[in-house]
């Protein structure tokens, strides 16, 4: 018995028998006798159409006007799903950001939760009502509406937990929990039972879409227990169905290598013959950083004639053209500059913590590429991670002979 | 130049070229140097659809969560009119229920205003900014979301308008304004320049559906001035196009006989054989005020045979059903009684502030009638209307000749 907080995402809440299917976890939690605070996004497609509607009326707008459009998605699911746990006989009520109140900054469109005043929220909870939070959105202190951005709805219930000071957070979404790599690539991939919040947080910032990242941040830094599962099977209160983020020290047996990512969502852009003196960097990245542009992976080499650079870095696919567009006109700046692009690559991750306390981690990454005939194109490292760049053609090889290698099959 | 108070209902913000629209509206009028304020209601259709989602889940739901949930569709429409104002360069900004703060009392479903925290808004309107404002909802002291009922957002509009003591109330809708009859009926009708509060409000209640009846009881109780006028037709500033609703000192040449209404929403049931005793009316409407069926039209006459009564009323068309179920229960206490009822019946009302210093006006209504050969069921009378009850079949007939009796046919 203790008190949950539960977290419900767009697919899980598309539909009114799926929003009933939801009422019956809840039902199913209460009935083992936790107090339940429940976060829910929009219906799965509402988000988008709100956003639709905003962009046909003029691409550039006002971020306080777009929260309050996209914001009321949410509102929706909140008062529906207390509607269906009422009918199941269990008394709800819903919550906007704003009832709280949930206090974010003023940066509208992607506000960060500075504040939850969970008095009045937790009497309601500890009294035994279910609070059906509406995620994604808060209140400045001006009062106005505000939202959190893409998979903020991770990020409220993670705030929540934290403020109620619950004993887990559950996100139900549409996969059973973090596989140790991707399922529809590697058919041996196995669900991880627990991860550090480290592990979770590199996962998801290289392309394990299953938590949002910040939300992850929060968690780690508030040490809330996160249990990632699936909203569509296995009954809740069964034992820990899902993948529990926790404190590294509650991992007893430590993986060296935790899972393998993959991400297409990568372009290489390479400028060749930079004259190799201070500032050419600057000269570069900060119009891309003006423009919006988010560069990930960076190398830079003498060139072969050892009187220039070669710079070599990754961008967002979807930035491709806008990137090569910024490029052209720094390029006015740099004569003799050489600008070469390719949206044909994939980045494959190892992540796990047990790489800082093992040696030839990555080596044996590098070795088992090479053995496959994989030409690696840019690497990049942290503490518990290794990041490289490939040809996009040879991802599934890379990420199931990395799988085999790191001895992560099932049944290996 | 002035403070006007503009409200668009579901049609004139069906779509995003709709909305787009609107903004035009309220462009000339801020050209025209007034300040404004406007009131919008939910896309068309919208409403309906959260509507049908409460109800798929339980059709015995908490009103409150119900609020919640539907009051949603007018928050999307105040953040997009926002966003259309501002790419026209007009400062704008959304104002939800709870924003200005709007506090209603806590009959969620139906609730009704009780004051509009005026200050905050007045000020940003009169600094140039328009307010736009989700109409239909509001806020109890305990923080909740309430809607005020079915055509709610022209109340919200006249309460408003009250609230700022705004020199005009527009309410923009899908007809040009009132008509002395429906023009779908009397291709002679003619759109009525002014009308009074008092007539209005008759008209509003029996069949008139250009304006939410509370919404008339709060402008006369305001005295706020509303103008009635198209959203699809006509430029907005030009010399009001529509029908003024204004108290009757201002109406100069005064009509005897100002509009007939029509309504079809109507159904008699008659009781006969019942005894003549206190309490038998009591007996029938006590049940059916409990069962939320709202009684109208109620004559009582003694039988022929002396001994007992007939009692003969209407009811809404749609609760005849239940209205027959309820009499079935209470029939077994009242021995002999016999209920008879028909839906095919309509009511026809002549209404008009000139019947209090004229005379003759009800019985012109009765030979006109019977010159056609058209029963009159039953007759009620207030003091600037009459309503007869009259076999469906003869509605049309009944309107046309009133019309040109009283002398309202365009050109007459």
């Amino acid at each position: 018995m203790g008190l949950l907080v539960l977290k419900f995402g767009g697919t899980s809440v598309a539909t009114i028998p799926a929003i009933e299917n939801v009422a019956n976890k809840v039902a199913a939690e209460i009935k083992n006798g936790h107090k339940v605070a429940v976060v829910v996004s929009a219906m799965a497609g509402v988000t988008n159409q709100l956003v639709a509607y905003c962009s046909e009326i003029s691409q550039i707008f006002d971020q306080r006007e777009y929260d309050a459009v996209v914001a009321s998605g949410e509102q929706v699911t909140s008062g529906l799903l207390a509607l269906a746990l009422q009918k199941r006989g269990i008394p709800a009520r819903s919550w906007m950001g704003w009832q709280v109140p949930i206090t974010t900054d003023k940066v509208h469109g992607k506000a960060r939760i500075q504040a939850i005043d969970s008095k009045t929220l937790k009497e309601s909870v500890m009294s035994g009502d279910v609070a059906v939070i509406a995620g994604f959105q808060g209140i400045t202190t001006d009062g106005r509406i505000t939202t959190l951005g893409r998979g903020g709805s991770d990020t409220s219930a993670v705030a929540v937990a934290a403020a109620l000071k619950a004993d887990r957070c559950d996100i139900y979404t549409d996969v059973q929990g973090v596989y140790t790599a991707d399922p529809r690539i590697v058919s041996h991939s196995r669900k991880i039972d627990k991860i550090s919040y480290e592990e979770m947080l590199e996962m998801a910032s290289v392309g394990a879409k299953v938590l949002q990242t910040r939300s992850v941040e929060l968690a780690m830094k508030e040490r809330v227990p996160v249990q990632v599962l699936s909203s569509f099977e296995s009954a809740a209160g069964s034992d820990l169905p899902g993948t529990l983020v926790v404190d590294e020290d509650n991992i007893v047996e430590q993986e060296v290598v935790s899972g393998i990512t993959h991400s297409r969502d990568e372009a290489k852009v390479t400028l060749r013959h930079l004259p190799d003196v201070p500032g050419v960097a600057a000269k570069v990245f900060s119009p891309l950083a003006d423009a919006a542009i988010n560069v990930d992976m960076i190398v830079q080499n003498l060139s072969p004639d050892h009187k220039n650079t070669d710079l070599t870095f990754t961008v967002p696919r979807a930035d491709l053209p806008k990137t090569l567009e910024v490029l052209k006109a720094v390029s006015k700046e740099l004569p003799g500059m050489r600008i070469e692009s390719s949206a044909d690559v994939a980045k494959i991750s190892i992540i796990g913590i047990g790489m800082r306390s093992h040696v030839g981690v990555a080596q044996k990454m590098f070795r088992t590429l090479a053995e496959k005939g994989i030409n690696i194109q840019v690497i990049t490292t942290s503490e518990i991670k290794v990041s490289v760049l490939i040809p996009e053609a040879y991802t599934e090889l890379a990420v199931r002979s990395l799988h085999t290698a790191y001895g992560l099959d099932d049944g290996s």
